[in-house]
């Protein structure tokens, strides 16, 4: 199931290979997961992306855990299993506990349910809510 | 632009009154947003969001801050901004500064770009992301 | 705000006019609401647009009340606040009572949250559900 | 596809245990099935999520034929395939007949059209459906 | 996977069989896709459906490979596999080259990531957008 | 309503200027909308997401008018108001005609619904739409 196929090494462009080389020394592992592998057919959609998300994803004011946590919770709300199923495993590699999930997995229910609450009244937005 | 009226405390029935009054000893204060001033014409889900909302975002394994955010990135990808304005004032009431809020929104969007192009080009799950 | 201006009925087109004929005619108000004075810049699409929502809402197995609470539920989970209102103002015109419209919001509400938790963790369709 | 391994009676923790007694208690079958089955790791949402399901989805105001069809409504328009199967199969044995399916799946459709086409022309919400 | 059966051609009612000879005589094909057969369990839907799909995608203003190419967008966004493998064949079939078909990838994420930036951040529309 | 003010030319960081500066050059026009006001909060957000929607919505294979089309029908099935006027304004300025702003609008409802059938239904990919 997918709309282009999935390059395998040997078929890469140089530039995707560039790429690729990048994402295995920055994440010191061979692998390069599937989503690169479909993206590669567009060697500049590709470089683009990987360097936002290698920019994005890196260290900062947060910690890289809590920001796979932040990717998952969006993901879910989008609806894209790959997604889920790639940064749940980025958010347990990079330390997550089984309790931190479950919490995880609640406030995603909890948000979820309380924004069709609020959608479904039209509960206008609280003067004290606003920042000018 | 609601579908129900706000009640306002004069109008509260007993049930939604004790749920109200439990909102303010939880919170250390006097105001009770327009969320609940708009469910409380049901008193029977009034009460059981509140607790539900008590019990997941209250002390757990996760920082508080870390849950408004999460709360802050579904509330986006759901689309609702009275859920984003309020979360966004009660991350930054727990001390979220504006630097990590810069990340939290740069994750946001990273998310929500990669989320559409996996699921544009169909990328199947890799076996390793499989838990069984 | 809206991306195209709502014609009055002095400008409509001679097809849009014999459309908004139709909607007075079929609700028996005189009212026609921006919905259909935004769609009329387009006779063709508010033609084939009304006469599905005719067809789709009129009388058949299921009580037009409840077509109108469904209809609610979709766009409660799409986000459209226009659609909620006119939505939630066209099922109290047909009977729903305080009491359905509570128990509506709730199971939206249940849905939403029980829906991101299923995606959240991926859970796999029981050989039950399936029908064939 | 899943990212919790489904647990199966035998792994269940204590709580864990008294809800699966519940849930088969409540709708008199043996089954529970696979959601909360992946629920169980977590045995205090497991509870918490099913307490509230029951409570919701139980008698009161609407029939609970027509819940599971606002349930099935909200699970397409979040894109959840295993809502969307698990409650149909619940509408089914609730009793929604062949033509009330069909009549509710139409509904959903045009529901979805009429929302984006509202959404893309921006049209604001008529002063008749403002409650306050 | 799927809520109904899919129909085989000895299984259609004769309004059905109408539809489907319609269909193959429009796209001068004999396969009648998988859609077709889910839906023809309603003739009435199965009917109004491909007309309007037939009015819609059929010549106008703009070009039918375009048409296409918006369908695919709004597919993504809405998460929905079939439909997104459904236009891009149908896409590629109406002459969509693989530069193209990049490029519209690229504008699909890059709007999934400014959409949910602006929707974070809350951002007003300028005066300058508004049509009245 | 937003959850940061807008900044105004005189309170742009150095970095900031510099983006607004391009973005001024790169339009010939001296507007610079809201949403770069929101986003210069974060200059490096703000450099990297102007960077990336130049590059991408630039001169290439596809029409600009056709990819501001393709961002329109992006931001009406996520629901982003400000997104849909901004970018109808763009298709327009780009030389959208009413007719092709009419079809646009058409194709994005229509996929709306079939999408939303398609997902109801649980279709299965025809194996002909496969790519591998």
């Amino acid at each position: 199931m997918s709309t282009v196929r999935l390059l395998n090494d040997d078929e890469l462009s140089p530039q995707a290979r560039e790429v690729f080389a990048d994402i295995r020394a920055t994440r010191q592992s061979d692998v390069v997961n599937n989503f690169w592998r479909a993206l590669a057919h567009d060697p500049v959609t590709l470089k683009r992306t990987w360097e936002s998300v290698k920019a994005v994803m890196g260290p900062g004011a947060l910690d890289p855990k809590v920001k796979e946590m932040i990717y998952i919770a969006v993901s879910v709300a989008h609806g894209c299993p790959y997604c889920i199923h790639s940064h749940t495993a980025g958010a347990r590699a990079k330390g997550m506990t089984d309790a931190e999930y479950a919490e995880l997995v609640a406030v995603i229910g909890m948000a979820s349910e309380t924004n069709r609450l609020v959608t479904a009244l039209g509960v206008p937005i609280d003067a004290a809510f606003e920042v000018s």
